[in-house]
C-alpha cells in the first residue's frame, strides 16, 4: 500500500463569524485546502465532514451532502463524521481510511463548527451530550465540572500545583500572538489565569478553552493521484489511529490518564513506525490546562504525573524536549469542537512545511496531533511526516 | 484485495419501545449479530454507528464510544456516521472501507435511531435537517412537502396515476406479514391506502413510512480473520458505494430522478461487477410510495418512467423480474430514520441466507440495497452476493 499524502491544507481564523454560516466556514476551508494543493475540485471523489453539534445548534444535519453542493462538486462520496469533540480527528481518521482502501484517492477531510451564535444554556446542552446524557447529564454535571474534577484528582494523586499547570495557558496565549488564525492574539499572565473567574472549581475561565466559529480542512492523496496530478506533496499522513474508552468518568479506575490516548498513540507509533521520542513537535488537546498536561503523559513525552514539569521547565518550547501547541493549542487559537482536531493537524502539518513563522519548530521531521472526544471517550493520534 | 465477508447480522423489532432506551436498541442488536456470527465482541476491532439525531431528539452525541462501552469493549476504534436517512448506508460504507483499508479485520455496522419519545413538531424539526435549514426549512417545507413534490412531479411528467403508484404500500405491508421485526404486520388494501388522511397532497398517511424505534447491526470481517475465527461465512459485501447529489429539489433538472442514486449504483455495479439483471432480490428505500418506484427505475430495473409498471404487474414479487422490499421495505418493517440503511442490509442479507420464511425469493445469488439520505441528497448502495 502506497503511502497517503497531505496534498493541501486550509483553514478559516477562528472567532466570531458572524457573517458566515456554518456552509460559508466549511466551503472557505475546503477551497483554501485546494488552493494550497494548486488541485482542482474536479479531482475529489470522496468528503468527511468533521461537526458535532450542527443538528442541535444550526437545524443541520446532512453536512456532507452540503458542503459537496456548496462546493460545487455533488457527486463525491460524502457524510458527517461525530464522535464528540473528537469529530475532526475521526474524519481525518475516515479520510486515512478512504485512501487507504483504495476506494478513493483524492480527499477531503473537514472540521467545521459554529458555536457563538448560540446562547450559553445551549452550548452547555450541546457539551453534555459528549457524555452519557442519562447518568452524567442527568445527574447535573456540566462539561467544565467534569474536566474539574479530572483536575482535582491529578493534583491531589501527583501533588502538583494548580500555578504549575495553569501555565499551560500561558505557553499557548504566548504562541497564538503569532497566529494569524487564532481566537485569542494576546499574551496572559499566569496571575490573569489564576485570577480569573472560577467556571468549575478549580478551573479558572482562563484555563478553560474557548468557544468559537471555525473550519478547517485537509486533502489527502494517495501516491499515484499524486503523480498523475503532477504534485509533490512534502508531507504524508503517516498514520491515524481511533481509540475509544469507557464513556464516563465514574466507570474508570484512574481519572489521571486517559487510556483512548495511550491506545490510540500505541497505535499510531505502530503504524508509522516512530516512538515519542522521534517526535519533533504536538499538538495536544488542551481543552482544559490540566488535560494539556496529562496528555503529555499518555503520549509518552513525559513519565506519569510529571508532564507539568515539562511546561514548568520549558520543555514545551522550541528548542525543548517536545515544542507542543505552537500555534495556540485550543485555549488560544481556539475550539470550534467538531473542527479541532481537524486545525490540530493543520497547526502541526505548517510546523513541517516551513510554514509556522515566529512559531517555527526548526527542522520539524515528524509531528503528531491528538484529539479528544468527551473527557476521553474517544481519542484520535495522527502522525505527519515529512516526505524522504 | 480479499473479500469482505459478512459473518453476522443483528436486529431488534421496529415499533415503540418505551421500554428501552437508545442504548439498549444499539447494544441488543450488535450482540444479536455477534450471536448471529458466533464470534466473541472481544475480536471486534472498530464500530461505525449510523444514526441521524441522537442529540436533537436524546441530548446525545458521541454513540460510538456509548456504544463500545455498553457493549463491553472500550478501545475499539468508534465513532457516528451521518447522512440523514442514509446514515445507516453510510455507516455500512465505512464498515466496508474499514475492511478494504487492511486497519480493521472485524467491523460492526449498526444503524440506531429512536424516534417515538419525540412530538410530532420535534420530529418534523428533526427530519427537515435533512435538507437545506436556510433555504428549505425557513420557507416552510416539511420533508413529507418536499416528497409530494416530487410526486406530483412524476404523476404530471409520466402519466403515471397515484392507484398505481400506491401499489407499492399494499405490496409492503402484504410482505411485512410474515416479517417478526415488522413495524406493522398486517396487510392493507388499495382502498385503505388512497383513503387514509392526506399528509401533504398528494401523500397519504399510507403512502408514508412511519416513524419508529429499532436498531440493526451487521459483522463485516476479512477473509483472513474468518479464517482465523473458523468462520465460513455464506455471505460476501460485494460493493458499498456512497454518492450525493445537489442537498435541495430547487437545484435540480429534475424531480423525478435521483442522480445520487445513478451514481451510487453504477459504482456499486462496478465494484461487484455485476448489471442489474444479475441482481435477484433488491430492498429499495421507499420512504414515500413514489420514490419506491423511482428508484425502481434508477437502479437500472425498469425504464425510466415505467417502474410502476413492475409494481403493476406483479414484477417485484417472488418469481417477478425484480422482488422488491419483500420483508416490508420502509412503509411496514419500518424506517427509524438513521437505523434503515442497516435494516436494508439485513433484510437483503436473510434472502442470500436464506432465512426470509415465506418472504423466500428462491435461491437468490446476488441482492442490493438502496439507502437514500434526505430527497436523495446522498444514497448509500450495497451489493451482496452469496460466497461461491
Amino acid at each position: 500500500m502506497g503511502k497517503v499524502l497531505l496534498a493541501g491544507v486550509g483553514a478559516t481564523p477562528i472567532g466570531e463569524h458572524w457573517e458566515k454560516s456554518l456552509r460559508d466556514l466549511m466551503v472557505d476551508a475546503s477551497l483554501n485546502a485546494l488552493r494550497d494543493a494548486g488541485v482542482e475540485k474536479k479531482n475529489v471523489d470522496a468528503i468527511f465532514v468533521g461537526n458535532m453539534s450542527s443538528g442541535y445548534l444550526q437545524g443541520q444535519e446532512h453536512l456532507g451532502s452540503l458542503l459537496a453542493t456548496w462546493l460545487g462538486i455533488p457527486g463525491v462520496a460524502a457524510h458527517k463524521v461525530e464522535a464528540a469533540c473528537a469529530s475532526g480527528g475521526a474524519a481525518v481518521h475516515d479520510a486515512f481510511m478512504a485512501v487507504k482502501s483504495g476506494l478513493y484517492d483524492c480527499v477531503l477531510a473537514v472540521g467545521v463548527e459554529k458555536m457563538t451564535d448560540a446562547s450559553t444554556d445551549q452550548l452547555t446542552s450541546a457539551l453534555i451530550m459528549a457524555d452519557d446524557q442519562e447518568y452524567t447529564a442527568f445527574a447535573g454535571f456540566s462539561f467544565v465540572a467534569l474536566n474539574a474534577l479530572v483536575y482535582r484528582a491529578y493534583m491531589d494523586k501527583y501533588g502538583a500545583k494548580q500555578e504549575d499547570i495553569a501555565l499551560f495557558a500561558v505557553h499557548d496565549h504566548e504562541h497564538a500572538v503569532h497566529n494569524p488564525l487564532a481566537q485569542y492574539r494576546r499574551a496572559v499572565t499566569l496571575d490573569a489565569v489564576l485570577s480569573s473567574p472560577l467556571v468549575a472549581d478549580p478551573l479558572h475561565l482562563l484555563e478553560c478553552a474557548p468557544t468559537g466559529d471555525g473550519a478547517a480542512a485537509l486533502l489527502l492523496c494517495s501516491e499515484e493521484k499524486a503523480k498523475e496530478l503532477g504534485l509533490k506533496p512534502e508531507v504524508e499522513v503517516a498514520a491515524s489511529a481511533l481509540a475509544t474508552d469507557v464513556l464516563s468518568l465514574h466507570d474508570r479506575d484512574d481519572l489521571t490518564t486517559l487510556n483512548a490516548t495511550l491506545r490510540a498513540a500505541e497505535r499510531a507509533y505502530k503504524i508509522a513506525r516512530v516512538e515519542p521520542k522521534n517526535v519533533d513537535v504536538a499538538e495536544v488537546h488542551d481543552a482544559f490546562t490540566v488535560l494539556g498536561v496529562i496528555h503529555l503523559e499518555d503520549l509518552g513525552f513525559a513519565k506519569k504525573g510529571e508532564g507539568w514539569k515539562l511546561v514548568k521547565e520549558g520543555e514545551i518550547e522550541a528548542g525543548g524536549k517536545i515544542p507542543v501547541n505552537m500555534m495556540g493549542g485550543l485555549k488560544a487559537r481556539g475550539h470550534p469542537v467538531g473542527a479541532t482536531g481537524v486545525y490540530e493537524v493543520y497547526d502541526a502539518a505548517l510546523q513541517l512545511l516551513g510554514r509556522a513563522g515566529k512559531n517555527q519548530v526548526e527542522g520539524a521531521e515528524v509531528a503528531l496531533a491528538q484529539n479528544v472526544g468527551g473527557v476521553g471517550g474517544t481519542v484520535a493520534v495522527t502522525i505527519l511526516r515529512r516526505v524522504r
